[in-house]
Parts: C-alpha cells; sequence; structure tokens
C-alpha cells in the first residue's frame, strides 16, 4: 500500500470529482464520475449494489482514480490500486456525509428507495500526481 | 459504431476535459486526463508514442472515456469504445490544434524533442449521457 501525500489529501478532502475506472466481464474498461472521500490513507468511495461498477469491482477489484482540481485540471492525482473492503455497514451516513460535502445539504437527494448504498474501500499501489 | 448525438458533439467541442481507462499488460485498468476532439462521429485523442496509454492501446484497443462539464461536473457523457487507428500523420497539427482550443496558445507548449504525437481515432460503442 502507498500513503498519500498531503497534497494528495488536500485534492481528496477538496470538493473535488473523480473519474473511476473498473473492468467490465469481457475485460474492457468502464469509467464513471463520482465523490470521493478518504479515512487517513485509505480512499473510499460510496456506490450502490448493483451498479456497474459495484458488479465489477466484486469480480475484479483493481480500480483507477483519476482527480483533477475543479478549478484547475491540469493539476491532480491518477492512482493505481485495489479494493480492499466493500460494506454496507455506515454506508448511509456516508453518503450524507458526502452530499454535505459536495452539495452542501445535510441528506444526500438521490437515494432511492430499497438502494443498498456500499462504502468502496480502496488501497492506492501506484500514484502520479501534479499538484 | 454509435453515433453522437448532438449535445455529447457540443461536449466534446468545448473546453471539457476527459479522463480515459485503457487496460494494462496485467488486465488493470489505468486512467489518464486528456484532451479531445472530434471528426464528426470518430472521437479524436492526441498522444505520444511510448506513453503507457499509447502502449496499453496497441496491444488492447477497447478504451472508455469520461468527459464532464468544467463548470458542472454533474454533466457529462461516459463512452465506452475502441481505437480503430492510430497515426502520425497529421498529429502535430492536431496537437496544435488542441492547444489553441484549450490554451489560447497557437502552439502547443509541451512538445519535446523527439516526440513522436500519435492521433488515436475512436469509435464509439455505448454511450451514457447526462446533458
Amino acid at each position: 500500500m502507498v500513503q498519500l501525500s498531503d497534497k494528495v489529501r488536500e485534492l481528496i478532502d477538496g470538493k473535488n470529482f473523480a473519474h473511476i475506472a473498473t473492468i467490465m466481464k469481457d475485460g474492457s474498461p468502464q469509467v464513471t464520475t463520482v465523490w470521493i472521500d478518504r479515512d487517513g490513507d485509505t480512499i473510499l468511495i460510496n456506490t450502490a449494489e448493483g451498479r456497474v461498477k459495484e458488479r465489477n469491482l466484486k469480480r475484479d477489484p483493481r480500480i483507477a482514480i483519476s482527480i483533477t482540481k475543479g478549478d484547475n485540471q491540469y493539476s491532480g492525482a491518477w492512482i493505481r490500486g485495489k479494493v480492499v473492503g466493500m460494506t454496507a455497514e455506515g454506508a448511509v451516513e456516508h453518503i450524507n456525509k458526502l452530499a454535505k460535502k459536495y452539495t452542501g445539504a445535510d441528506k444526500y437527494q438521490g437515494y432511492t428507495p430499497n438502494e443498498k448504498r456500499i462504502v468502496l474501500r480502496i488501497e492506492a499501489q501506484h500514484i502520479t500526481e501534479r499538484l
């Protein structure tokens, strides 16, 4: 596991979006845009059960993450790593925390009945940063 | 090949950044941030010979692209497709055209001696858009 530099921590703590790549069943890449957070050096992403990325990561935990600054997209970090945990525990509180950070709202507005939120815990293995 | 909607064309024509995912030799994903352009419905990305993404795409032409609006990152397009051409012809003129679009400069400032620019021609096979 690679530690995050202070600048990468600051990037993740900021209101910056991440683009995450996962592997489809046929081995091809898929990429989506997500909110991002961390717990120390562990990167956190919140998704819902059954989403393409969640199904992909259950099959193959390898993930790549591109995070650029909202106000300067030449500045950012590009991370390769793997999912080391997928948990429903605390996932609703976590999506509300992310909603607060990104939208200012106290609760996540996109929540739909019956969806089961999942927190992905990710360890970085290789980081390129330009910050 | 899937055609691009008018809104996706407009997104690509705008000064918006793309995050592209390719497949490493070991089957894991890699993602980088790039400038993007198009020729009709064919998506164009400019890279240099020997870069990780270029080597990855020579081995496996499958690619995924995430493009969000610079001023509203909830709005964007997520594309899966494949590289159908990699050519050095016109690639220097093309990187200068991209530099003009993104930086306003007449010539690409990041050019280094001996680097061989390459234009990737990409056909979309699946598009999710929120525009």
